[in-house]
């Protein structure tokens, strides 16, 4: 994920003041339980175990698609971790639930088991003090060591909840797997209409961002495909990858405005079988996105449009007597638009715990799992996972696992995710 | 490979009129030898055999670097033609030798093991007629059953040669392999120093074509590299994979010379982890190819400044803030240029044998496992395999099995050898 931040404290809080003050005293009542004091004392202690996890969750791959080892050693870890009845649903989905007293809506806490990265990455950490340095070790294996820790500091503490908590590993946040693990969840699974409330972990970051709208996204698997042939025989024909090259760059230029924030990206490029022959075949993955549906709509007509100049461009320049350029433009990723209301219960009550702990709260948009269910009309947030980081989904990924900034932002998502379920 | 014929046949036989003289008597006292009557009998009787070989060859998968499977099985079907002792060399060559009476220069005669395709490619072959369609079932299976079938016609037919000959299913004939088999056999193997000259079969074709000549060729792999991102978060930051595009549409642009034929080509391309990244990578490979050296390395200059471009654009457009694109050019096939001299016996010898079957010789260069041997000044000459076809290179691929056309070629390619080995 990745949250584009927006400042609007003062304005949550002048629009909805009746509303922020009883979500206030459910995160006071919360975060000044007694027992609350025992959550956190056990998340400081328990620390090490934590940094531990995480590179254990880091050095398994999980690439798209690829999560099941990742997602079987992590419901092992949910189970030592104290979570009875621990299952893996048909999508991927590591799922278990912690029984409150029924008396609350069911609150579902997920973090994404998949990262960007394909199979034979190195993923081994490196730490280096107390950074670790890893491809997904943010983004976001943190995220789910995160997840262990909580269940418990809640077991140690005798937390007993008035909602039923859903803690969830899920497949599919990252690119090509176009929020599967989300859409199974509420669309299909075993808990589909039954959670009321959602929380994603994602990525690392101190506590303090909220991300309560999300961004639309389209994605597209670009193909140009051509006859092919010999590169000296054929030289002079059209060839696809020079449609692609072209195609590129027209959309490396493409104008698009900075308000409401819209991107493009050209993010996996292949094609061809061998050095001397023309492919029959080049592909690009683009992704798209705006923070609004209309700059989103625009943008993918250029898209479209441009694609299909580069293919006109190529059979005009070089020679088509062997055949033609021609291009196939599939949708592989359709994320929707969704928002959670500033003034909303499940906003004003992570707001209020952030402001506990001492910190302001900012809010954001983004493509994250909570899409899925902000689009359905769920509540649903995205918060850190505690700590800070950077250079996620990249090669040079690190989190700082330094321990009071660290344990401050699972403090505050623990805080957060007891106000709304309730202390009994 | 691919011939750029020349048409030089006159100048071959004004220039060297006594050479040609004594050639032309080698090969008619071949060609008239009441053996050959009986080679080409068997030729005509076995042609069945030959086809369903050439399929069974097109069937194994054969990509650059993995032809052992399809060597361990043409292997095999050397020795059921009554080829005694073939052995594979240590680069993955097929190797076995007919004895001759030992008063004679030991002649090789080679068919490439390799496709241009990757592994997962659909082979199998579709038969319409006498038309057989599938890749790499002209380059080179059909050259590869031919080598069979002469082996035991020259034995049906009690062929005893002044020389020995070597017959060969080599590796690395295709584009990344460049030239391996042909470099480890003259320059490494058992063989090394040994063979006074060679015949190379490929590809399909109705015979009459030599090729006496060896294009140069350099082949580059092209990376990009950049610090990556996430493609909302880093948006607006330099990309690999506009900078490769960039690059492939500066190339795709590259002016260079009719004559001498100079050409490039992208072959094959890649690059990134997913949709949602900017890459840390894009990369292509480059075969740049030209008649002359002067020629070549005035493309390789200019193709190298064109990268750099690439860069130096990529890095002034967008932001470098997270860090700069920069290239590697890395030269990953270097091959060398060389000629048989049209009139040497060996070009000489061949030409008078298409003479015979009422051909006219086609002189022309190309790239093939010849240029090793030609680069090393042995003589060397690339033939046809008989028959006709199309597309090589390309998923649709096809070659026609026409017996007359295709049995005519095995007869040309077939009286070259003996002309050259001597019939006792």
């Amino acid at each position: 994920m990745f949250t584009k931040t927006v400042r609007s404290v003062v304005f949550a809080f002048i629009i909805c003041p009746l509303v922020a003050f009883t979500q206030d005293t459910a995160a006071q009542r919360a975060l000044k339980h007694p027992r609350f004091q025992a959550v956190q004392e056990f998340i400081a202690k328990d620390h090490d175990r934590l940094v531990r996890e995480t590179i254990q969750i880091t050095e398994i791959e999980a690439p798209p698609f690829k999560e099941a080892k990742r997602a079987k050693a992590y419901a092992e870890m949910l189970r030592q971790s104290g979570l009875p009845d621990v299952d893996i649903d048909a999508e991927g989905n590591v799922i278990g639930i912690r029984r409150g007293t029924g008396s609350g809506p069911l609150i579902a806490i997920a973090a994404h088991l998949d990262t960007v990265f394909p199979e034979g990455t190195n993923v081994k950490v490196r730490r280096e003090g107390t950074k670790l340095y890893a491809p997904g070790v943010g983004d976001n294996s943190r995220a789910l060591a995160v997840l262990l820790i909580m269940i418990r500091a809640l077991d140690a503490a005798k937390i007993q909840t008035a909602s039923d908590i859903l803690f969830i590993g899920n497949v599919g946040e990252e690119g090509p797997g176009d929020l599967r693990g989300m859409k199974y969840l509420f669309q299909r699974g075993s808990y589909k209409d039954r959670i009321k409330m959602f929380i994603s972990l994602d990525p690392f970051g101190p506590g303090n961002h909220i991300t309560n709208a999300g961004v639309g996204s389209k994605r597209f698997r670009v193909t140009f495909k051509g006859p092919g042939g010999h590169s000296f025989g054929s030289f002079g024909q059209v060839s696809p990858a020079y449609a692609l090259g072209n195609a590129i760059t027209k959309l490396s230029r493409m104008p698009v405005p900075t308000r409401p924030r819209t991107t493009f990206n050209v993010g996996v490029i292949g094609g061809g079988t061998s050095v001397n022959s023309i492919p029959f075949e080049s592909w690009m993955d683009v992704d798209i996105r705006s923070e609004t549906k209309e700059e989103l709509d625009k943008a993918v007509d250029t898209f479209t449009r441009l694609m299909n100049e580069a293919v006109v461009e190529e059979n005009r320049i070089r020679s088509t007597g062997q055949g033609r350029i021609e291009v196939e433009v599939k949708l592989i990723g359709d994320r929707p638009f969704g928002q959670t209301a500033i003034g909303s219960p499940i906003v004003l009550t992570a707001a209020a715990v952030i402001d506990s702990f001492g910190m302001s709260p900012i809010y954001g948009l983004s493509s994250t799992d909570s899409n899925i269910p902000m689009n359905m009309g769920i509540p649903a947030i995205t918060l850190e996972s505690g700590g800070t980081g950077g250079r996620n989904h990249t090669l040079d990924e690190w989190i700082d696992m330094e321990k009071a900034s660290s344990v401050r932002g699972i403090n505050v998502a623990t805080g957060a995710l007891l106000a709304l379920a309730g202390i009994q």
